[in-house]
């Protein structure tokens, strides 16, 4: 559940705009890398000071700065003093909870995504990642470091694809996309495991069933909740202004749309797949409720009638003629082997048996 | 379910614009066949090369370029490149996972659709269709060679209709036709299955039935799945600035949109019904529940007080003055079918004989 | 069911604009009825040949030409021909399971609406009449002979009311709004049987009733799925550009829009009326099943203790005390007594009882 | 129901705009009364021919003209004429089952509302009020006099408030309030009923509850169906066009509108709580059969197998060694007490007792 | 229950406008309270009279006047006349029941919002706030001295963050802030408490559990009815063309936006938690009627066809052979003990037990 809370409350009743990590610290030392490429170039190495940017910020080259761990707030508030990040949005890239949206100012744009990924008990998780689009940088922040974008760096490094020789906006479309392919496969995993529920339910359900039915529905809120909002993103880069975002690299963006529409669309069949299976549940148990009851009508209809009738000759009285005829024993075992085969007949015709 | 996974999955790492075919390879040989056509002449023959298609390249004629298989991305990526396709969009021409939509360029228009058929066991199938649309040309891209589209060749060649009058756009819009009319075939086929269904809802439920329900309830959202999307393009198409689709024959697609809206309200409506089924489900099973439930109540109700004063008359007291009455059997016997005969007349009253 | 099957598959692999009739032939003879009038005059007659129609078209007049019966396609193509219809909106006039809608031309307007009607069986039925507005002539494709607009024929006949001295809209809306008239009589049907229903409901609902309320769902469904599209007709003819329509007459449109909104907003309502009756229905099984159940948990609750008691009796221990205490007999008789009523009391006392 | 219906049934078949009066007749003789008044001024009287209004309608003066009771339909014909009221809007004004609406002409604006009250039985009923709006006039048709605007009177008569010194416009606004705060009364009402509907349901909720809960659901669809078309009526009124409602004015309206949108939010509350009563009143049902079963549970599980142990010493076996021992009798109380004990103490450990 | 009604019931028949206190005096006196401060000067105490204000109204300062306790009609009325606040929007402000909304005037804006807290028995509470922004002033209307501000007081008075170098529409952020800062921490209590109740639903759900989950969704319901105007206000206020918003501000209530947005998606996601919850519940009342049953059945099915067999050796024929025989009672004992374990064995593979 403490998954979904909004984690300000923490932070109520100081300032808006003052830097306060709300996230849990993840990783010990923050960690600056930069990579510096240009179609001839490429440069990769750690910084320690954000100053060391100035010699890379260079007309016609990229410089993506990735930032890792978010608890040192004095160095934070220095990118954004750097990059002229307002402190509100310097807040909300440290708010680890922060919803996925896209903030733009004169001189950048600023992208904050999830990162799902699955903890050890298999249940999704969301990390924060923030991107900061400028004319020739991106800057990313990452609650901890990750290897999700290796192989973009892979990419710039092996001069794979079209990555060298577009600009940042290019990058940060590459590194979208990585996390949306993380989306899907996500998605993916859950769609074989509501494939697996599906047997499970048709077959044995029990309550165990139904609270896996539970865990999935909540998972699938889960990431919808957090791509949703993916798709206003993409919307919003879409029809950008700012000349931040390349006339010609709106159709990535686009590709990105389609796949982030389908696979809402997923989320949402799965979404309705799911609540499915719990009709499907609630049935089944209807169904084996009526079979215990025929269970216990078809004995008590056929054993009840007969015990009476044994309980009428186990009576003491004197005279009770019966008693005396010489097959009366017999004739009433015909008579109760009659009545309950007549009973088992009347119980075949309701197709009870 | 493996038929609602987005397969880009598989390709988790590559580079976007990379051409990866993503389907299950459904024949042997890529196969290209052209049909050139203007007014007045007709040519059909097959080709090995894409650069043979110069020879047809003609104003005032019509192109007609039918590629069946998606597996050889070499021939794929020519294509491209002859017709300036880009690579994303290739990309998407050979997932077969490709969600049904439009995309405008300068040059061309490109329609994904979704081929609907029943595979051996009877359930829906989609296969990818992809057109290529130019000012004198139309490409199709195919999954594997099938016979849909062989009645429009058959009026290409014979001269029927209006087909070889009109361009490239009115091509387009036969075959699109061709597949709606597939729709409707199959959301007819869907409407007969339904109809068998009520009858077996309504008569003798059972938990095959609950299967059946939601197999049809599944059938109905792959269906909409694939046709929703086609509303969307049509109305794309409809307001398309490309001048690829000629005005005089916009009103082909608005008929044609006419159907496709026709078609979702069925679908929409078979969809209530099928819900409709899934109570009227639940309803019988609780009254079948009820009728179980009666039938054990009587049977109680009139043995379990007889059994009991049998019971009495079957203990051993010495001094039970009773037991030696000459008639008491006989009054016990009266006593018994009076309290019966009352019993029946309440559950009679009752309404539940 | 086969109420809601779209008709064209019949006609799968024709070329689309092809004519073709779909409907069922329901008249042996197409007839063609002309009423032409003006202020001052009127000519009332059956015509044999399209041709006929150049005496009436003249500015200032309105001819209304009436063609009963759709299945002489050769005559309907002259029509066609005639009056610039557009192949494809011949086919949709003809095809009788056409969903309600409007198109525009230069010259004409035409509107498809289907007019409700009540077959043997009392279930309703869609037959599809067709509006073609000129500037000063109204053709009406009608199924089959029916005396629905007989009334405005007589007001045309008897100089009542406006429409002699309006034109050819005034005309369609005086036939549009016969049509809505019948719409909401319709309703008003429905709506008493949905009241006897209620009481059904409320006092003895069986499985009948159960197929009676799914009944009338479904005629629900059926009158929105034919007056739903009549919404957005009017939304469309209120603010079409053609000219055709008269600025003034637009008052006659928007009260007629009135109406249809009225009568849409009458049929939500009784759709949630009958699902309400549904779950009613669910509450009182349920509510029986319980009382069923507490009758028999009575019987047993109070019956079962005492036969215990009698069976101990019944044992024939050979030192068994009690059997031979004068009134022993007695004492198990008040026992019993005392047990049942403090039984009673138990389930008064829960409101069993 | 027949609350519901749409009266213009009863006039099918007459042509639009004859004017015929389709509400119940609620009074004897129709009545004209006048207000006329200007900061200065004030006349009040009763009118009998609707040419006396000639002289009061004078610049800078306000006359309300209220005309109780409907079916003199050539009086109210008179009014339409002298007005320039369109046949169309007098039919609708005589039509009492007419919907909320607003119409725009050039002169005036009308204004068509519903005032609830709660007839005999605390039902409640709909009673229409239309008012034409004019530069200098406002004209009211109800169907019977009332005295809900009895205390707007009383304002125009002692000078109380702003209304003398404002226009007609004010005055439509202050009639609409009366009738507005009436809603405002009637959903509190309507509230209060619900709150005991509330404890009714979570402590003794028997088939009445049910029918209750029903019936208050019934009751909201009234109100809401009456209230919702208000909202667009005072959205209209506020973006009108026609110099009629003065633009310091407006800031009444949208006050009007707030109380309308907080009515209508009410409204959707009270909807939702009902429907929890529904479900709550549905789970208490489930509840009180599993207590029932678990009574029977009890009984029979305790009983049945000491009925059983009973029923074998009962036996007439010659050789049944246990018969002849001394203390069987009392082994077989103990071993029967036992059993209950523990059957006792496993219901207890399940918590069912 | 009381609190969703609107209290304006109260003040029927009144004229619009006149000032009347419709909440419950929550304090004795009314308080005014003055903080005055520039970015140099900070004058902070309580006035008596409104004019007092006039010593502080200068250009470049703020003035924040915060009036507590709302029943003195006579110096709200004051306040107003001073202020130029329309007298409906003074209405409004004392109308507690007053739905969150703005109102923009030529010379202030007014945002009525709701301050959420917890009363003795935990139950939300909304307490109203208004706020009237002018050029260099803001005025703050409580219902009863509270300590909700204090914090930004503090802020003001030590000089802490940006709020004493910016205008006074920064202190009516300030403010919001800290009453939506509110509204997120009510959420996140809220969800701890779902948490708690989705324990108790999965573990030992009672009809206690099910009054707790419609308590949960009042909450909600009422959590919800206060937050989502506070959304549009925010889109009006980021909207707002009066010059009273600063453009450099409006950063800060785009990040308001954000949180209240993030707040609601929270809300909503909690109401289908709890709805699932509901659905769980009616789950395990389902499987735990099914237990019960099986109980019952389990006991009926092995005891009463042994019981049966008991009595038909308990009859009194004289000639019952199997009475005489030696190993009769003991072979009975086997035929019993071996039907128990085919019964056991047959409930064991149903999975019974």
């Amino acid at each position: 559940m403490p998954r979904f809370l909004i984690k300000r409350t923490a932070a109520k009743g100081t300032s808006p705009g003052s830097l306060i990590f709300l996230g849990t610290k993840k990783m010990e030392q923050t960690r600056m890398r930069i990579i510096h490429y240009s179609k001839e170039n490429l440069i990769e190495r750690d910084i320690l000071d954000i100053d060391e940017m100035d010699d890379f910020l260079k007309e016609d080259t990229v410089s993506w700065l990735n930032i890792d761990g978010l608890h040192d707030t004095s160095l934070i508030e220095n990118v954004g003093e750097k990059f002229d990040i307002h402190s509100l949005q310097l807040e909300d890239i440290l708010n680890t909870d922060q919803r996925p949206k896209v903030e733009e100012d004169e001189d950048n744009i600023i992208v904050y995504l999830k990162f799902l990924s699955r903890n050890a008990d298999r249940r999704l998780n969301a990390e924060q990642v923030a991107f900061v689009l400028g004319q020739n940088y991106l800057i990313t922040f990452q609650e901890k470091t990750g290897d999700y974008f290796e192989h973009v760096r892979d990419r710039i490094r092996n001069f794979k694809g079209r990555i060298r020789s577009l600009k940042a906006d290019y990058l940060l479309y590459s590194l979208m996309d990585t996390i949306v392919d993380n989306y899907i496969a996500d998605i993916g995993e859950l769609g074989e495991q509501i494939e697996n529920l599906e047997n499970k339910v048709l077959q044995q359900p029990d309550q165990e069933t139904l609270t896996e039915i539970y865990n999935q529905k909540t998972e699938i809120s889960f990431i919808r909740k957090n791509i949703r909002p993916v798709k206003e993103i993409l919307t919003r880069l879409l029809i950008s202004q700012s000349g931040l975002i390349r006339k010609k690299n709106l159709i990535f963006l686009r590709d990105l749309d389609d796949l982030v529409t389908q696979s809402l669309e997923a989320v949402e069949l799965y979404h309705s797949m799911v609540t499915d299976y719990l009709n499907i549940y609630h049935s089944s148990i209807s169904n084996r409720a009526n079979e215990v009851m025929k269970v216990l009508t078809i004995f008590a209809a056929i054993f009840i009638p007969l015990t009476f009738l044994a309980g009428v000759y186990g009576t003491n009285f004197e005279y009770l003629p019966e008693l005396h005829f010489k097959y009366s024993y017999f004739v009433m075992w015909g008579i109760m082997i009659t009545v309950a085969v007549i009973m088992l007949l009347y119980f075949k015709r309701k197709k009870w048996l």
